[in-house]
This record gives structure tokens, C-alpha cells and sequence, in this order.
């Protein structure tokens, strides 16, 4: 009888037809990353790492090297010290880009590299900028005329350095086509892993996470506080039950956490507003980004406000906002 | 009113003492990063990019550097070349050492990198392996009588390696006190953030994993298909309620997928071991690992099935289970 009802689930996929159809696409892809000085060690490793588990005919669907101004040892942002697989000049032409970000700044006046990025953009069928890499991709005009995101804390500037560009900051990327921004450093992770599905199909996605043991969920509504600014429209009550709804409180002497679940069809931009409305009042406190605060102690000590809001799971619309204070260290 | 319930929310923060103490560390430890021919990007360049954003007086807590037989350049999985900081002999006495994973094997017979791992554990506080870096630590002996894991494929042979330790399968990371044992690839990510925790207090890894705008989890019960091998305890009626209960449905002519909740006490390597009976018995399948299996199709083409488990999350107890097929490329 149990035996029997495991059967009828599986017949769910017995209905389906296992007929036989060319891939999507055949073949490698080229995959170029651009590196530079200081250039953010998991914005270009982990989606290197990710593409490098694409599979097509069983074969690696991406050629992966990096490209830079010279071949010369390249240090990283943390101090890896890698050597670029080709120059500007000697590189393949890619089908796929990936631009991460980093120590970006000094870059931008780079007449090679922003002009290797326009010329290689226009024929490229991808390109994936990751954290500040949006950057490079704003200075070469790629982004005109379109939706992009960054690095939570970069989200201001990156609405001045493109301002034909509409800045989005609640969302972990956007894909606009062929341009694809990531946010922040691990953001490019699930970049790599959108940018697969849009080749080769979700299933193929779902191989990579899972080959990468990677905890993929692409619609998991996560966004770091300072990316939740989503226009105010409902008023205030999304705090209403704050008080009534604590699931988690937990303190030490150097760190406190509690969690609430809030039903509300509000943003979640109303409740680190609002959130950040009384902080405004607090004696010391310097505001960093939405519900991310310096706070400062009786005695001189520093502390670190930050709000975390993610979706609700079967609780009807709503968030679970987790605030956490944190010693500075 | 409105406001008033949000101060009175945020008093018990203010009810907490902001006093200054010492912290628990200061100044920077060494953490020494082992790395060799075809070693895994992600396994240790995720952890550097993590522990590289661990703070102690505003300053870095490690000063990270990787080590190996020659300072030579060492071709990655994956294709990066990179420049080893120091060789064997010549590196500075690690406080904490990452053991990353890859193509290990022709490496356990190298009795210089197995000294070397073995003399300086002896002294470190902290080691941490990633993915197959655990043969590593098997082989030096470091693994014995302890609890240990490793990426989901290598459970076995890691039992065959390791026969003086309890290999487990159901969790992410591994924790004996100084060594430390994560799973497959991008758990080295959260094996990392767990060595700041140890180190610095649960707050530092917050701070990390929000800089790095990672969705940490530390408590998700995320577990890869086929680490889920949990004894069987309360019979088969885990997967009664198949039928009833599909929050997913969807399929493209090349992908397939399903998830049901289940409501129950039982573990989720019941789940996938009925799983695996019926699967058993189709014509043309062959089992790689609990809950994963390569099928035929009736042309002669090839499909992947993949069943991830999660907690379900505010239903009582039980999981959320989603089989995945997928046609392989």
C-alpha cells in the first residue's frame, strides 16, 4: 500500500516523454574574466568555479581563462597572487565576460581595458559584471538605458557614475538581456549560476549547485539590509507587531540578535525606514546604508547595527527581520 | 502609537549593557592555506575571501597565505594559475590551516606536504578541511577517532581511508574542536564562517557573511541528496503523502521537477531509500548515491535525478522534497 502510493508519485514522471533531443548548444564556449590589481578574490572565483561545472555533450561548456593588461603576476584583493592567462591584445574572442570587482577605481581610466570590454561586448552573448565590476561596465556605457545593481554599500555611486541607469538595490542581480549585474562579492555565485540557466537551462543550473553542494535558491527573496529600498506604500504597520512576534532573542556581552516575523503586504524598505527613523534619535549613532547602523556605547565602545529581512516561508506575506548588534572589533 | 511600539522594541536593546571589554583576540594569527597541483578553486579561495573579512581592532584577524612543495606556479582544477606565497619549509608557523580538496590523491604519497600537515597541526588551533581535503587529514592520521565528512560521492571511500573515524554524511561541517571538516565544494564557505564563530564569536561571522552579502544559514538543514543517509527509524510512512502534497510541478521537454512536503518525524534517508527501492526496479537505471540516479530513456538518450531534502521550514516537522530530473549533456 505505502509501497503502492510511491509508485503512483513516480508515475508523475513515467507520463513524461524521455524522447531524445539535440542540446540547446554544442560546443565550448569562451569564457573570458577580466582581472586587474586588487581585483575581489570571490567575484571572479566563485563564478569561475560555477561555470567550470556547465556541462554540455558531457564536455565543459566554457573555455575559462582570464585576461588582463599584462601577463605579469597579478595580486589579488586579499593577496593571492595569479597569473592572467592572456592580454588584452592575445585574447580569444569571448562569447561570455565576466567582469568582477575589487580595487575597480583606478581601472576606470584604463583606455585598454575599457576599450577591450566595448569592442569584446558587442559580440559577446553574455556579460556578467559582479559587485563593483558594474562599474567598468557603467564607464564603458554599457549600461545606458538600463536596470543594473552593485555592491549594497556602492548603490549611491553607482547611481551617479551611470545616470542613464536605473540603479536597482533589491534584487541579488538583473538581467537586462546579454548585460547581467551581480550584487556583492558571493551575489556572483548565483549570477553564474542565472547566467547558466539563460544558456543551457535551468536543469543544467541545478547541476552545477548541485555538484557545488551549493544551497541554490534562486527565488529565496534574500536581500542585504542596505538592498532592501523598495519604495515606501503602506504607511508604518509593517512594524505594528514587532513586539508580539519576536521568534528569536539571544545576547551575549558582545553581540545581540533578535528576529521578528511581520505580516504585512508592505516593502521591506518601510521597516528598515522606520527602523532607521529611531536610530536617528539615538545619542552616537551614525547611519551606514538602510538599517545599518555605528552605534556608539556608554563607555566609548563601537558597535554595529544590522538588519537582515528576508521573506516569510508559509506564513502568508510578510518577513522575518532579524536585527543584529555586533561589538566593533 | 505607532512609533512608540518600535521604541519600545528597540529597548530591549537598549535594556543590555554597552560595556567595553577586551576582545577576545587581537593582533593577527596566521593562517596558512595548502595548495597543489589541480587543487579546487572554491575550496580555497572561498574560505580566503571569508576569513579575509574577519576583523580584530579594525584590523584583519589572519594574515592568509597559501603554501606548497614549490613556490613555483600551481595550475588549479579549473584552469587559474597561481604563485604560492611560501614553500613547505620556508612558511611561518600557522595558527590556522585550510585544507582544501581537488585532485588530492597523487598527493597523499608526498611525505613532505604530509610532515608538514602533520607538524603543524600540531600547534595550529584550528584545522579546517573542504570537500576531499579530508583524505589529507586522513592520511596524517588526523582523523582518528574522530567525526569527519567530506563531499557527498567520497563518503565511502572516505570510510575506507578513515576506518578509525565516524564518517557522517548529513551535515555540512564537522566540528571535533580543532579539526574541522566541511563538505563538498561551497561548503567550504560555511566551514569558514564556523572558524570565525570558534574564534572570534558568532557576531564576527555575521559581520563577514553580511559583508560578503551571503545568505548564511548556519541552521537551514540543508543537506546535499546524498549526504542524507540518517538511519531509518519510523518505517515507511515519511512518503505517504506524496500525492497529496506537491507545492511544485513543472518540466520542459529536457527538465523535470517536483517538490512535496511531508509532515513527519522520520528521517529524510528514509525518504530517499524508498526512493532508491523504487528506482531499483526501472528499467535502465543505475544508482550513484541516496536519492541519486542516472535514467534511460526508451531512445537510448540519458537522465539525471537529483532529490534534495530541506526542512520544511514553519509546518512542524518534516521536509521538503524536490527530485530533480534532468537530461545530461
Amino acid at each position: 500500500m505505502k509501497r503502492l502510493a510511491l509508485v503512483s508519485a513516480l508515475a508523475l514522471f513515467a507520463a513524461l516523454p524521455l524522447q531524445a533531443i539535440g542540446p540547446k548548444e554544442s560546443g565550448s564556449k569562451n569564457l573570458a574574466i577580466l582581472i586587474f590589481p586588487g581585483v575581489q578574490i570571490i567575484d571572479y572565483t566563485g563564478p569561475w568555479e560555477v561555470l567550470g561545472h556547465a556541462y554540455v555533450n558531457n564536455q565543459p561548456a566554457f573555455r575559462i581563462y582570464t585576461v588582463a593588461e599584462s601577463t605579469d603576476p597579478i595580486t589579488t584583493s586579499m593577496g593571492m597572487s595569479v597569473n592572467p592567462t592572456y592580454t588584452l591584445s592575445a585574447a580569444p574572442k569571448p562569447d561570455v565576460i565576466v567582469v568582477p570587482g575589487g580595487n575597480v577605481d583606478p581601472q576606470l581610466s584604463h583606455a585598454a581595458v575599457l576599450g577591450w570590454l566595448k569592442s569584446n561586448a558587442k559580440g559577446a552573448e553574455v556579460v556578467l559584471s559582479v559587485c563593483n565590476g558594474a562599474f567598468f561596465l557603467a564607464q564603458a556605457g554599457l549600461l545606458d538605458g538600463l536596470e543594473a545593481t552593485t555592491f549594497a554599500g556602492l548603490i549611491d555611486e553607482l547611481k551617479a557614475a551611470a545616470p542613464k541607469t536605473r540603479v536597482v538595490s533589491d534584487r541579488r542581480f538583473v538581467d537586462n538581456g546579454k548585460i547581467v549585474t551581480a550584487a556583492g562579492l558571493s551575489s556572483g555565485i548565483d549570477g553564474a549560476l542565472h547566467v547558466i540557466e539563460k544558456l543551457l537551462g535551468k536543469g543544467a543550473a541545478q547541476v552545477a549547485a548541485t555538484s557545488l553542494e551549493y544551497d541554490w535558491r534562486p527565488d529565496s527573496g534574500y536581500v542585504r539590509a542596505s538592498l532592501a529600498d523598495r519604495r515606501l506604500s503602506a504607511g508604518y504597520d509593517a512594524i505594528r507587531q514587532f513586539q508580539r512576534n519576536v521568534v528569536r532573542h539571544e545576547g551575549t556581552r558582545d553581540r545581540w540578535e533578535t528576529a521578528w516575523t511581520i505580516q504585512t503586504n508592505a516593502s521591506a524598505a518601510q521597516v528598515l525606514e522606520q527602523l532607521d527613523k529611531v536610530f536617528a534619535d539615538a545619542r552616537g549613532a551614525t547611519r551606514r546604508g538602510p538599517g545599518a547602523w555605528r552605534l556608539a556605547g556608554d563607555d566609548g565602545s563601537s558597535w554595529t547595527e544590522s538588519t537582515t529581512v528576508r521573506p516569510a516561508e508559509g506564513r502568508g506575506p510578510g518577513y522575518v527581520v532579524t536585527m543584529i548588534v555586533v561589538r566593533s572589533r
